[in-house]
């Protein structure tokens, strides 16, 4: 390798080819200013186009050279399901910059379909190859920036690359499962995968008229989610008319003899289809900082400080494929999302120009997906992730209309809200229902980013009109029920910290189902629950003796039946409320109510 | 006046209504528990119903009696306009919660029609009048919670008592509008006001069919907001045939031979109609409290501490009739909304009961209105108020889509945040426009509740999916600018604070537009500026000679003005982005544009 400088030599390139390399890698500064940086990012999408187009607004001088494995730079991938689906309809939709416009406004140097196949540390160049010409060439860096994303999961089962087994991550992707559509007319589907891409491209193949099965080997889907959050969403699935099939994992494809695929299931099962998609997950793309000797962290990201600085100095990372610190837990995880990603591009930028760099605080990991007009989102902790971590946590469930119920169109919330019993800290939130759901968890990130608990909830200052809103906001609502528990004045459980068996057979202990008789006939009951309807409870409570009894008390979503177990609380009976009401219990055991 | 232990006696009722009475003020708390709190609400709806629930689910054995001047206790005052224009049907779903119901949840009495028109503070009574029969009675009262509200105020004026003049406050009020609307079957209508109400009322009129006037003395609609924020807003009226009547006060009323009637204006004009709304505002409802000799506050409502206390200990006060602090410049101000009012309701009752009580910590002035597809919203301080108080503070503005571009049906929001130069706190947010507007104020809310900066935006985690928002986020791109801004980045000016005519004609000065000549061709420019776009600027700066030149440099919206800002600086040269860009100049110098 022959060394010009600070500039770089050419391995397996023309001379001719040379030239053009170093007037790119080097942008005429030899001669003029040794010191202008030379930055490299592996990577043009979200976290490595962010830091690009900030980068040259700190440092006009700078030499900036994009790499782009695939043939677009800065694409949309989270609208590539809605491509498929026609719900975008123009591929150029998806483009949010091109090479010409960050080579216009940013001066920035952009190689598409070129892949960084090696890193010399020591002489601090890269080794690139063009995926079309098959050309290699070298170029040196003062700073390397790797945002290479993830990698779509094709798990290594039978049958896996067969024609029509599809994943979802690249334009290219997406026009392949259009065109496997329209080419072989394809009447279903099955999706493999219950995460965001996995639902999102459900929602589109369904738009577009396919018939969809959704295959997922959890019980549940949206696995960062608690299960009885998504229960919602499961039912939606049905009711649209997907074959959801939860807790069986795929064990192989086969192509059969008439065109079609055969999805087969650990259970035995096998789903016939036209098409397959793979939705599993992506695993951060690592081979390069691999290869490199770069450190990794405990679940298989690129190891980065806190200003996304590697083990090597001169080199960063971003993006799907580091390990970043949760926000709420502390805990290394990997977020595949775009708007952490960004952040950290930015930052980069700031290190590299030596600006106050600021520090990635760790993500939230809050998140939203909309299906069969559904939203669901999160932000913060869930149960399953604060149990995992032998985390101490209340929490409390709450549905309630997503504004003025007087006003017509109110649609309904279920909010579960996590927060520290120590004082108060809100840990987490998610929401799911038709409107107004992802403007609520909004709300509650800002509050977990500043360290707010549920008294914060309880007194926030919301928009209120009562098309928008209430009064008192499910953001207040919840944190008003949270903050009553939080002083004791208001004893709370949930159905999955009872034994409804037990409790209903154990002499000691009465279910008490506070609504009035006409609903339960409408909706139904918990079977072995006694019925003492909020609007005569004082006078039956005036008679009722059994004051060494326990009362678990439940309404429809929970409202009454705090207000009923205050009443029973302050004529010195022991009661808890059982947060969320029936509704809850619904969510919470899909299964026993198919039996009611 | 009889005093019966520390009940009641009274004046003019006869025996068997003073039994009554006597059960229902201290239902049969006399002989078994004098210790019993006899706890008297002065008025039912929002303050007030808080209040009595919270109480009775924080004490059982509390004594509780709500009177409302008003046929209706709690019901639904934000749903009146929508209950005229016939978007909310029936009028029971205007009550919230009736009498029957705060009996049987909350053994609460409640004395609709019933107004209280003295006080005793000596005696700890009040004196009480059925507003139906004229019966008077006497209650007494361990402590007294005013939640009186406001009263709409009906100007002074030459004919404003004549028939066919309106206010809004009530449901009677809003049936007589309609039985007027539907009697006289009118057609047209002058609506005076342009605050919330008023605005509200236009909306609904309209949609009845009637032709809108609105008559406003301000330049602008919705006072509390900053003119250029509500420059759409006026676009929108105009755009659905409303007269619109800026800056010009009523004068008077007259009624025509035909039977219609004129509103006459300050400036001389008349404008006819069948119906005449006045929404002018609202008064705190002082009376009983002045005639108690409770301390009023510089603002002309009752003046109360932290916990709602007034001037008596004894007597607490909530809602619209009372000042608060206001939460980001701590001046005294009156935010007549029901959230507030609800908040300050739990607080009495938390101090009443001896619970923790928590304290008021003031309003942000959280606000949101709708109209014909708008949504204007604000949080925290205006540039108005901020410059009223002499304080310092930065603002920018952003023109940006609610959700990815590349997702169909992307609506652009105008924002316009306040900031402190000094450490970037964030001091306000107003925004407009067609979806999203009210849920990016609402996380503005609780920054600015949390104490947050420009940079918390900057780096808020919030929900991204492409129909719902960006990878970055509004919340965050405004963020970024201000902490641009902050960082000495990004030199940033407002149209407002430039003097165009003295900029023009100065050699020293150039102003530079820096969008491309079709897009000049389309929307316009401001005159005198030269094009240099964006696309080619790094080739002319190299060829600029001018160093000692300042430039202000703007472009469609303020993105490529920064970016272009960013090249002038590094190369040497003095520049400063206008923030907004052409649409903050067209948002800001309306009659500019006209003339353009």
């Amino acid at each position: 390798m022959l060394s010009l400088g600070r500039c770089v030599a050419i391995q397996t390139a023309t001379v001719k080819r040379a030239a053009r390399v170093l007037t790119v890698a080097c942008t005429s500064s030899m001669a003029t200013d040794p010191a202008k940086k030379r930055v490299l990012i592996v990577g043009g999408v979200a976290g490595g186009a962010s830091c690009a187009a900030r980068l040259r607004r700190l440092d006009e001088q700078a030499e900036i050279t994009i790499f782009e494995r695939g043939p677009y730079v800065s694409f949309a991938n989270c609208g590539l399901p809605y491509f498929v689906g026609d719900v975008i309809k123009e591929q150029s939709s998806l483009l949010v910059a091109n090479a010409a416009k960050f080579n216009k406004w940013f001066d920035v140097v952009v190689k598409e379909s070129t892949e960084v196949v090696s890193v010399d540390r020591v002489a601090k160049t890269v080794k690139t190859k063009n995926l079309n010409s098959g050309e290699e060439d070298v170029y040196s860096y003062d700073y390397l920036v790797l945002s290479p994303g993830g990698n779509a999961i094709r798990p290594p089962l039978p049958g896996a690359d067969l024609p029509g087994i599809f994943t979802v991550k690249t334009i290219p992707d997406a026009n392949a499962i259009k065109s496997w559509i329209n080419e072989k007319d394809a009447k279903t589907a099955v999706v493999v995968g219950g995460g965001f891409i996995g639902l999102e491209m459900v929602e589109n193949l369904v738009h577009r008229g396919l018939k969809c099965s959704l295959v997922e080997m959890l019980p549940q889907v949206m696995p960062p989610y608690d299960p009885e959050v998504v229960e919602p969403v499961h039912e939606r699935l049905r009711a649209v008319g997907v074959d959801l099939h939860l807790g069986d994992g795929v064990a192989g494809f086969e192509a059969t003899p008439g065109g079609a695929l055969l999805v087969k299931t650990q259970s035995g099962k096998a789903h016939g289809a036209d098409l397959v998609v793979l939705a599993i997950g992506v695993r951060p793309e690592t081979i390069l900082a691999r290869q490199s000797g770069l450190e990794l962290g405990s679940r298989g990201g690129i190891r980065v400080d806190e200003q996304m600085r590697t083990s090597d100095p001169a080199i960063f990372a971003v993006g799907d494929a580091v390990e970043v610190k949760d926000f709420v837990t502390g805990e290394q995880t990997l977020i595949p999302l775009a708007g952490p990603a960004n952040r950290q591009g930015r930052i980069v930028a700031n290190v590299i120009t030596g600006n106050e760099p600021g520090r990635f605080r760790g993500s939230q990991g809050t998140s939203v997906v909309g299906l069969f007009g559904l939203t669901l989102a999160a932000t913060g902790a869930s149960e399953k992730s604060l149990k995992r971590l032998g985390r101490d946590f209340r929490k409390v469930y709450l549905h309630i209309n997503n504004h003025a119920g007087y006003y017509p169109g109110a649609k309904q919330i279920d909010i579960k809200l996590l927060f520290d019993p120590k004082d108060g800290r809100v840990l987490g939130m998610q929401a799911v229902g038709e409107e107004g759901v992802e403007k609520r968890v909004d709300v509650v990130a800002m509050a977990i980013q500043k360290g707010g608990t549920v008294f914060d909830l309880e007194e926030a200052e919301l928009c209120y009109a009562p098309q928008y809103g209430s009064a008192k906001d499910p953001v207040n609502m919840v944190g008003m029920v949270a903050a009553n528990v939080m002083r004791g004045q208001h004893p709370l459980t949930s159905w999955d910290e009872l034994n409804l068996q037990e409790l209903v057979s154990d002499p000691g202990t009465v279910l008490v189902d506070v609504r009035e008789p006409s609903e339960l006939e409408k909706v139904g009951k918990v079977e072995g629950a006694i019925n003492m309807p909020l609007s005569s409870l004082r006078q039956q409570l005036s008679k009722l003796q059994d004051k060494d009894k326990k009362y678990y008390v439940y309404c429809q979503v929970g409202l009454r039946g705090y207000v009923a177990t205050r009443q029973f609380l302050q004529r010195g009976f022991d009661a808890v409320n059982v947060s969320g009401g029936f509704k809850s219990f619904l969510q919470q055991m899909p299964e026993r109510h198919a039996k009611l």
